[in-house]
């Protein structure tokens, strides 16, 4: 599908916690933080999803004028009702134009930009703002030593528009698969209809973050591997033609796989969860913005967007950008 | 856009609660009930959403096998992480397809038909279903007569797949409107990073339902007639042209609207919200189904899906069924 990624926006929130910082938190030792997730520190909002949101959005549009259509494609949102589509719009100000989300927890960026492509391909819409979103410092369970010191927060953004005829920008490739055999390996079990907040039988802990790291990690790892064969073969690319991986940040050691297992080389995987976490749905594009922003990502790469999420989902995009 | 319904699933919870029933839990009379909400009766659901979901996306599926796609189109989900649509996936079986969903509220259906019919046209996928399902009973605010009288269970489901050409069932027109300015009209705080469910200041009240109705009818009966003016405006047919309209069920008022402000046949205008109270997103494809069902609705009549959600947001499609 010819569409052209036109502007990219990123939000770091200022302040920062490190490894050292959360050690006492959840009983380890920095180094044992640094082995089992491989974040040496993250950034802690102090603004709600919505404004951090905003504010990618913001940079993503530049002087370019309102989109028509913003999609929110985060992993948790603002409230329940309404969706958090509505209030980017609201700090953005832009009153009257469509806004929705589009949910499948930390692939929701990579679906996304499928889903945008589509809706620009059937003339649905020109100009798609998507925004990623998320504060997973919000839901860490200090009682799971390995996945509260993963979670980070942050926010990306891209603008999507029609590509020219003569323009090489395009969607080439994206395939999702879900193995919901995996469901329980990856919860927030609260916040729905499941373990409502009135329910007397919900607990502290059915609203925080639960992750089997190495049960996911075991089978991530595995259907990763087949999707990405898969998209090398149905698309005739090879490794060496990939110019960027961008994965999924879930940890240092799934970031590393890529490379390991993947077989792509260390430098072309964009990797920032030493830095930053795991942003929850908003790792794909913050690792997105932040090589482009740093000129690594060039007009022309050829980019692997690749994760998985609770699901457990795999999902891939090969775009060229 | 070229796509069809080639399948309609409902499922309706067996247990029905009466406007007699709620009086007493409400400080309200009967009469009060049928003036303010229009609800004669509901439906209260003693399963969850993915299971009432998975029923009626089982019946919409038939014989006709596994899809391509699921799209969860509901209001509140199961729980935060993972998607909802994991949970029809794990209930219906399909291990290895992917599923997400899309979510703006109660128009999270009409703008999934739209979405759906996208990515059927850009050849990603060729059978998708689309499962909405809502158990608004979960999240009453008894406190609040006039919302509480209004909300009830329910799910409903549709399978989408390419027409052929020379078929006339076609998507014809899309819009969709949001106006944050509205934002706090209709709202479940909770659930989310706003009102999180361990911070001590988030109230019981905030994990509920609550909606100003007179304030949002005022805004969406204008915004919703503009919006059907500039349907038939920009597809050039007419009011008479349409055999269905297919609203959101918001109200009794809400839906008597489209026949004095919208100047549709009441005989045209389905209308369920007497016996099934507002069930969120599950709203507008329940109305559909049951109209199918009951073979009012016939292959080749031209439906107008339309209504207004939390956001507050606007959307209709017109569909050559």
């Amino acid at each position: 599908m010819k569409i052209k990624i036109t502007g990219v926006g990123l939000y770091l929130p200022p302040k920062i916690e490190t490894a050292n910082d959360i050690a006492p938190k959840i009983g380890k030792s920095v180094d044992w933080i640094i082995e089992k997730s491989g974040v040496r520190e993250r950034r802690v909002s102090t603004i709600d999803v919505d404004q951090m949101g905003a504010l990618a959005g913001k940079e993503a549009l530049g002087n370019g004028g309102k989109p028509d259509l913003i999609l929110n494609a985060s992993g948790v949102p603002k409230q329940t009702i309404p969706d958090t589509s509505t209030f980017y719009q609201r700090e953005l100000g832009f009153e009257g134009i469509p806004s929705f989300s589009i949910h499948c927890t930390c692939l929701s960026f990579i679906a996304a930009l499928n889903t945008a492509a589509s809706l620009i391909h059937s003339g649905s819409y020109k100009r798609i703002l998507i925004i990623s979103s998320d504060r997973g410092t919000r839901g860490r369970n200090f009682d799971e030593p390995e996945s509260a010191s993963l979670l980070g927060d942050g926010a990306a953004a891209v603008v999507i528009e029609p590509a020219d005829s003569t323009d090489e920008s395009e969607l080439i490739y994206f395939d999702m698969k879900t193995f919901p055999s995996c469901a329980n390996l990856t919860e927030v079990r609260g916040g729905g209809t499941h373990k409502h907040p009135q329910d007397p039988t919900t607990t502290l802990a059915d609203n925080l973050f639960t992750m089997d790291g190495p049960a996911v990690y075991k089978v991530a790892r595995k259907e990763v591997y087949r999707m990405m064969l898969k998209a090398m073969k149905s698309t005739g690319l090879k490794r060496e033609d990939v110019d960027w991986v961008i994965p999924h940040q879930a940890s240092g050691k799934a970031v590393d796989a890529y490379i390991s297992t993947g077989g792509f080389a260390k430098e072309k995987v964009v990797s920032i969860i030493s830095k930053f976490g795991n942003c929850v749905a908003a790792s794909v594009p913050m690792a997105f913005a932040t090589a482009v922003k740093d000129g690594r990502i060039k007009r022309g790469d050829l980019l692997l967007f690749i994760g998985t999420g609770a699901g457990l989902s795999a999902a891939c995009a090969l775009v060229r950008y």
